[in-house]
């Protein structure tokens, strides 16, 4: 256990002030202290090309939580006395007069640091440990003197730091549970024996102690299945498997962004909620608006906009308003000072309603039908979650020119698709001016500068994943750089299956929908690479997609992947509004409910064309996982959406 | 009229081709084409440092809308003689024999070409003008020669490329309106007169128009208000100060991307759909499932994942789960044989019902309160509309350290309030080991490199939009870059106001929330910048805010915006289980719907700090707008969803 007694850093790192008003002590230490917390970044310092050499001597802070752990027994040391172990808890129920997780000044010796835990040790405030989220309990007798040695992760890289700790600053049992918060100052050094790290730190401050509960704790539990970890979405990301799913899918964000940016193209967020049905190819979840009864302070603000209107304020003006309605159809004179006076009572419209109904609703009583009703009235039309942005995507592109948007989608399946989610996010996109192609071309090119993206960034993370989920997921990625994706028509993708169609499931008649069994079937089987599929049968597709000069076929087309199907789905939209019309009539598409976007033909039409990528799909894809709800952050399906 | 004889230009612009088998042609042309649309985006022709005069001579394919026009008598031209007047409608009702939007092949001379759109002109295609949107109509009497002077627009950038076209290769009726869509071919030319142009595009050849009908088309009008504009929502962005509004908050959604990705945080997409209340500040969205009817398609898919399945079989089944439910009742033997059947029957649970209640709203009969109930059940728990993804981002911060999230959220609230919507984006940021100083450095810093970003990369469109909205508006963000934020506690806020407050709306009382009528008057009047106010009395801010040391004030911090109010809020979040703990019970938060949350306390808690900023809120202060409905491209609020 050397550098213990080694002179005190220069530069002090940076020292969290509880008092926002108090300057933060300035950085200069080289590891690149992060900007915004008290601590190193471990991927700044595990990361680096010489994983960490240069920087060894240095004191830093970092922070992490324990992936794993154990407990060596310490030689006798030399000098000074053995401190005395930290107590279990050193913070009791009075949480006062303790300021947390305070740096102890590095400059003065950490023998005496530690020995004003426990006497005061000459400074006027109380300097303590905190072991949050300990019970209190019987002070233990000393242990005999170890190392505890903890691989701690702070979720920026998938390599670990280890981390020595004496048992003199803090119990090992505090420790070693796996999943326990540690903020640390300490010394980088070169282990003693070479092994799997080029760097460990020799703690010399225990900042911060986030404790853990070993037997109700999910992580403690080694290698959880993903399935598992799906019914503890709060812990999951702290596995070092959903870590890097997770920063692959950070880095698929930005990489979407970045393309986008970078070829022009103008964000748009479309909205979700939508007042009409978009493809009608799903179910949709409707809206209604409940009042909140749980919590006290918003059943204050329920009425919120009418502060200081009581119940009987509104009840008296609800009275006055159907007076006035009485009086307006008995009475043909003084019909106008009327008609002003039931406007300025429409303001109350309704409150008294939503008031009684949420006293109801307080008290346990059920709502009928009609009082149900009432909460669905904030919107004066019957409104959705959005199924798709593309439509409302266009009216921008037909005035913005290349457009893209990038937000959440849903559809109320029942359907138990690893796939399909009842919340996924997608990326839009759609340019005035251009045709089946262009689209096409776009699409392909998006999807490999993704794939670029992430070897060039997330090298670490994709080898790990790889290493745990599947060992080709790296090769694929490769193989879409190297190669185009195979582009045949849809009517040859139904001859080629029909070749290849020995068994039942891959049964098709031309005309109809390729299903997704038939899509995997073409990249899987056949080409062994992405596949886009264009031209299909107009039957099959939704009724804004133009129709192509045969009058059979329109200007669609899917690209679907290997192992993980159908990632996109794009297409020339219709622009001439006889054959949309038509269509529309065909097909008993509400035409009222799309006057606005007919509205887009009527005037100044354009040829465009978009597509959708199913953002969830392209994260399966690059880890090669095999179900949304492992790449999604809180995922939604039918019958769960916990937290 | 010159250059309408030039010699064909040696590499031809991008010929969009129908057919995507077909290869495009070579792209050469030095005025960077649109990679995936066949014209030249505008703004790389204007926005070059010599406003396009380097490109004078090229021949160039652009694409627009026209915002301005007026016709110009032709003098007689030498040679060669008039070619015929284009007919006004060229397409008929016989869409099938015409390849629409093609493009003039540019090595033909031009007569040649205009003879072929009439005669045939010995190609083997025929090759025609399309004018969409048309309706088919008697063909004019010839006009007289005459030029059509189109300003045009694509949506890339304030301004506009003034085309001059040619009667001769189409009717000035067909492209004056106002709105009229032309992708068009030509030479760029440096006017003969000097005007506010430094280059014009003379018309070659017309390859697309999209009419206009005057007389319905919402723009026609000169300067429509924007609150009118929020009625054609679908048009809206073909307005120059919409556009430009848009194009800075695109740019304000980059710079968002940009910061967080520079400063090491990673994406975390938090869900929309949540069981917890969150703030509980506000009235929720409640989600209900109900089966779309209007689509004939989609009544197919509604019991999608079942395919195949009848009412009868699943009726069948209902009833043979009953009495298997009646026989577990009365026996204990055979119990596992029977628990196995009623599993496997689970599957088309719910199926019979929903089909049933389908049938009967088909009906056109009305669901009661149960049936209605029915289609609640697709979670198994009560689901909102997120309002704040602030406490899901905590689970990841507590796992991988720095998080942000850029998302919509929700609040069904019916205020009237012309800085809230019922659908508004928030950028949400949480930090692991961080504390209230530093997110408030982090809010700061990033508040002032989107300011710096846009003032960079829109300054047009700031200017533009200075112009027409409010002078002061770029001064404003340039103070924001010259001076540090005012940063003031919550008392010494109040004592401020209390010193100030000469009327009633001003008045406050020591420990009372401050209303947005507070915090306005603390930027606008007394600051006159923006103001971070902080350490908050515990009453006014959520259960999740950790406490400071004095019992009384928690670390929360608000951002004030002189004109816009309230930017943003943030807080250290309360780390200690047993203060969180006693805080929900004091507010009576139900702990049940937050144990997951709770969980995060109860193992490895650390401490951490974060903030929302009202993205919208953002855009109204860069633009100096006052009304979000006029920065969010489809609005939703109280009564209102249009499209």
């Amino acid at each position: 256990m050397a550098s213990r007694e080694a002179a005190p850093a220069e530069a002090p790192p940076r020292v969290p002030s509880p008092a926002p008003a108090a300057a933060a002590a300035a950085v200069v230490a080289p590891a690149a202290p992060s900007k915004y917390s008290s601590r190193v970044v471990l991927r700044t310092v595990l990361e680096r090309s010489d994983g960490g050499l240069g920087l060894v001597g240095e004191k830093l802070v970092v922070g992490g939580w324990v992936k794993s752990s154990r407990e060596e027994k310490k030689e006798a040391p030399a000098a000074p006395a053995p401190a005395p172990p930290v107590q279990d808890k050193v913070v009791g129920a009075e949480h006062k007069d303790v300021s947390c997780v305070e740096l102890f000044q590095t400059r003065i010796p950490i023998f005496r640091s530690i020995m004003k835990v426990f006497g005061g040790g000459g400074h006027p405030t109380r300097q303590r440990i905190e072991a949050a989220g300990a019970k209190p309990g019987p002070v233990p007798s000393p242990p005999p003197p170890s190392i505890a040695l903890l691989q701690i992760s702070d979720g920026s890289c998938v390599a670990t730091l280890l981390v020595e700790v004496d048992s003199s600053l803090a119990s090992p049992s505090l420790l070693l549970p796996t999943g326990t918060c540690l903020l640390v100052e300490g010394t980088l050094t070169k282990p003693e024996t070479q092994g799997k790290h080029t760097v460990e730190l020799k703690a010399e401050n225990i900042l911060h102690i986030g404790m853990v509960d070993q037997d109700s704790y999910i992580l403690s539990k080694k290698r959880l299945p993903l399935d598992s970890l799906r019914n503890s979405l709060q812990f999951r990301p702290r596995t070092t498997t959903v870590a890097s799913v997770m920063r692959i899918r950070n880095a698929l964000t930005f990489a979407t962004h970045l393309f986008f940016h970078d070829n022009g193209f103008l964000n748009v967020q479309v909205p979700i909620i939508t007042s009409t049905d978009d493809e009608g190819s799903s179910q949709k979840f409707h809206l209604v608006v409940l009042p909140g009864l749980t919590d006290s302070k918003r059943d204050q603000t329920v009425v919120k906009g009418s502060d200081g209107v009581s119940v009987e304020a509104i009840k008296a003006a609800a009275r006055e308003k159907s007076k006035l309605v009485e009086e307006l159809k008995r009475t043909d004179s003084n019909r106008e000072a009327l008609v002003a006076a039931l406007q300025d009572l429409k303001k109350t419209d309704g409150l008294a309603s939503q008031l009684e109904a949420q006293e109801k609703l307080k008290r346990g009583t059920p709502m009928n039908a009609e009082e149900m009703k009432f909460f669905e009235d904030f919107f004066p039309n019957k409104t959705y979650l959005t199924a798709s942005g593309r439509l409302h995507l266009e009216s921008y592109a037909c005035a913005l020119g290349q457009v893209y948007s990038f937000g959440p989608r849903f559809q109320a399946d029942r359907s138990e698709s690893h796939k399909e989610a009842a919340e996924m996010w997608m990326v839009e996109v759609e340019i005035a001016f251009s045709e089946l192609e262009d689209v096409m071309k776009c699409a392909e090119n998006f999807f490999k500068f993704s794939c670029k993206w992430i070897m060039d960034n997330c090298a670490e993370d994709l080898q790990f994943v790889a290493k745990r989920i599947d060992k080709a997921s790296i090769d694929r990625l490769q193989s879409i750089l190297s190669k185009p994706s195979v582009k045949i028509t849809y009517r040859e993708a139904v001859e080629a299956l029909k070749k290849a169609a020995d068994n039942k499931e891959m049964k098709i008649e031309e005309g109809g929908a390729l299903t997704a069994a038939h899509l995997s079937y073409l990249a899987d089987e056949i080409h062994k690479s992405p596949v886009i599929v264009y031209n299909y049968p107009k039957e099959v597709k939704p009724f804004y997609v133009r129709q192509n000069d045969d009058g059979e076929t329109v200007a669609a087309f899917d690209m679907v992947l290997p192992k993980v199907g159908r990632l996109l789905t794009g297409s020339q939209s219709e622009e001439r509004i006889d054959l949309l019309s038509k269509r529309m009539k065909d097909r008993g598409v509400p035409q009222e409910q799309y006057e606005w976007y007919l509205d887009l033909r009527r005037h100044g039409t354009v040829k465009h064309s978009g597509f959708s990528v199913g953002f969830d799909l392209m994260v399966l894809f690059a880890t090669g996982l095999t179900d949304v709800r492992d790449v999604i952050p809180f995922p939604r399906s039918f019958g769960k959406a916990d937290c």
